[in-house]
């Protein structure tokens, strides 16, 4: 069997020069689409034989979309293109002296390399709430959140104590940016539609819904008119919002604040933080924070060769000093114009520099409800922000297979005020959860 | 924590009869939808909070489907009936003595029990087979199946051994019933049109699909007529099929014939057999080989309050000396009758025995190809009976947010010769495979 056992890349050799990308979020599947394979070989790496449209990620774990939905698989995406390489699997360093980068499966030289791996949660060193919270990273992260979610009521009717009962429905959202701020209105709306028909025997005026925010206004990245009409339609549909509100700690069923105040609950989402996570090879002078220093060109400083474009990347301009938003938009629009001024690089012909072009910000909170802020200071909420978040949102989905799957979907949603991916089908995880597993263990069902 | 747990069932006390069903497949479906709740308490257990399309499971594991398509949440289905009652949790035992049913949420008095817990795999004591091949029972199964199977291709494409490469594309498939020869002709399509574009790298010609059956020819339960016709249309897309091949062993690498013959396989699907699981408490007298014997009227016999309806129950009629055929339309038909015949049965009244309708029976081979045996010695194919099965399974499906959902991936399917849910989503799991653990483990992506 040993043997047996080749593993290598399998990538053939090529006099075009070869450029590696690693990730294949906005960024790296915007460079390697864009990048012409007949001047160009293109390798993409990833973990996933799929794309993950983030920005939806909040409706499959609240059981609007199916995972499908919102997935490209990324084969899909290149059958049209010849010399270009994906590969699934682990990139474990980069050694920029000899331009070579290690993975699982072996080592690749390059001539480019395009670091596009994206941020990870940033639990600020909080290990209680890297345990016990959710995050929503992933489409796994997503499904185990909207299994947690439904194992929880159906255990809660099964619980005769009024008291661990009524805690039991409790949310709590920890951040809110745009995926906190659009996690609470869709749970809010799974409250009021949905989940008093599915479970007659629990009370749902109970079930408390929290999002919780270091600052001091909700969606702190948009313009404070927005911030202001999201906190407004989020109150009426009875979110209590807690703003300045520092979490210290949670044990799985109790969190508390830094203020001292404590909320019980058995499903905390944690949306408070993302970090950049730099390949081991990088120079630590490279990098600040996690995240990788780059000139105007999206070049990591110190290297001709190595680009970093996205939430992996820091570019520090006098508009943006501390980078660009960590949103879709500059990752996009970094990949295509990495891809489009790879040519001219290579052969020494002057480039601009990039330049952000702020499509302004959306935010969804329920039906016919959302903020916008748009280019020249114009900021919409309402029914038309909602319609150009749903456009935009249908538009951006990277294949018309997708596409169409989502609006099937929300246009049942939308006519029947029902979401109908209410089915339990992962195991329960949290990892290292041993309270949980004490209440919870002897009905261990549904996976 | 320990003081604050209640586990209880929570179900209103009541003085209408109590109907308690154990399963909520085809037949318990149907006998819960039919069971008026105004003369009736109807409790329904299961240990998922939805209703399985199971004839449909090898298009969520061949990527035809995604699992929403093929899953019913179970608490959607009965929005408008008052004196309903869905618990979500594991059923321990019962004791016909004091009709009571036991659960870990607690137990429950019942004056009628519905068994409608269908069937498991059965591997016939073979526990290599049990540890290292496929079974497809659950959306959950189905959905390791294609990622496993997507997760084979991807590590082929990373593995340079061409004896290795080769051998790891094979597929097996152990039971050529419905679900044997509908995989075959899935995977069989999916080899045709979607692979070599997804892996150019792979040389799908090299790809070989075993259909293996112990008895002498495909589809044994269908008419002789029927099993030619689908056994030419496998040979055709390139299946190999092996007749009287029994199968001795499985060490998660090669499969060994009882003949001696050998097969070089990492993707084993077993679907050659199942058995029922008798709840604990039935008297061993009731049973024979895992199933419970049942009266006329789908009354367990021995007892005047216990039935058994599908694939758990029995029932040895002139026609039927061995049992109904263990598909979903006696299940449905027979959930169906227990429904309509409780209440009198209940008022001591004349009932008519129940009497199983045969429709016919459908197996599909691909696009345009399938087989029916239909009532009246009529036996087609082709197209014809393709067009027949595809509406039988459309209209079956239980609600109308699925049919949708299955046209919309059927359409896409249809006219573009593609299968989109090619996603890796669920983790690899062979439980206890140590062997494909060295093989693949250093590449363990994809989660």
């Amino acid at each position: 069997m040993e043997q047996m056992r080749q593993i290598t890349l399998n990538i053939p050799p090529t006099t075009k020069p070869r450029v590696v990308i690693v990730g294949a979020g906005f960024g790296g599947l915007n460079a390697a689409k864009n990048l012409p394979d007949d001047k160009f070989q293109v390798v993409l790496f990833d973990k996933h034989n799929y794309h993950t449209f983030q920005p939806l990620l909040y409706q499959v774990a609240s059981a609007a979309l199916q995972p499908d939905a919102i997935a490209g698989p990324l084969r899909n995406l290149f059958h049209n293109t010849k010399d270009f390489h994906f590969r699934m699997l682990r990139v474990l360093s980069v050694d920029p002296l000899t331009n070579t980068i290690n993975t699982s499966a072996g080592s690749l030289q390059y001539d480019y390399l395009i670091l596009s791996s994206g941020a990870k949660t940033n639990y600020f060193g909080n290990e209680n709430m890297q345990r016990f919270a959710l995050p929503l990273k992933t489409i796994p992260d997503a499904l185990n959140m909207r299994s947690h979610l439904m194992q929880i009521f159906e255990w809660a009717s099964l619980n005769a104590n009024p008291a661990l009962k009524e805690h039991m429905l409790n949310i709590v959202l920890v951040g809110a940016g745009p995926t906190g701020v659009e996690m609470a209105g869709a749970f809010s709306e799974l409250r009021r539609y949905v989940l008093p028909k599915d479970y007659p025997v629990l009370d749902f005026s109970k079930m408390k819904i929290y999002l919780l925010e270091g600052m001091d206004r909700v969606l702190p990245p948009m313009h404070p008119k927005s911030s202001a009409r999201a906190q407004r339609y989020l109150e009426k549909m009875g979110v209590i919002i807690k703003l300045n509100a520092m979490v210290q700690d949670y044990d799985g069923e109790t969190i508390t604040l830094k203020n001292g105040e404590q909320i019980k609950s058995f499903f905390v989402v944690w949306s408070a933080g993302v970090m950049g996570e730099v390949l081991p090879g990088i120079p630590k002078e490279w990098t600040e924070r996690g995240r990788i220093l780059t000139d105007p060109f999206c070049r990591a400083i110190g290297s001709s060769n190595i680009f970093a474009i996205g939430d992996i990347a820091l570019m520090k301009l006098e508009d943006y000093p501390r980078g660009h938003p960590g949103v879709a938009q500059p990752a996009i629009q970094m990949g295509k114009y990495v891809a489009k001024n790879l040519f001219a690089l290579h052969r020494n012909e002057t480039v601009k520099p990039f330049k952000y072009f702020d499509k302004g910000s959306l935010a969804t909170v329920g039906r016919g409800k959302a903020v916008a802020d748009l280019p020249g200071d114009i900021h919409l909420g309402g029914r038309l922000a909602w319609l150009i978040w749903l456009f935009v949102h249908v538009n951006f989905l990277v294949s018309f297979r997708n596409k169409l799957l989502v609006l099937a979907n929300w246009a049942w949603n939308l006519f029947t005020f029902d979401k109908g991916n209410r089915l339990i089908i992962r195991p329960y995880i949290r990892k290292g959860d041993e309270k949980s597993k004490t209440v919870f263990a002897e009905n261990q069902v549904g996976s």
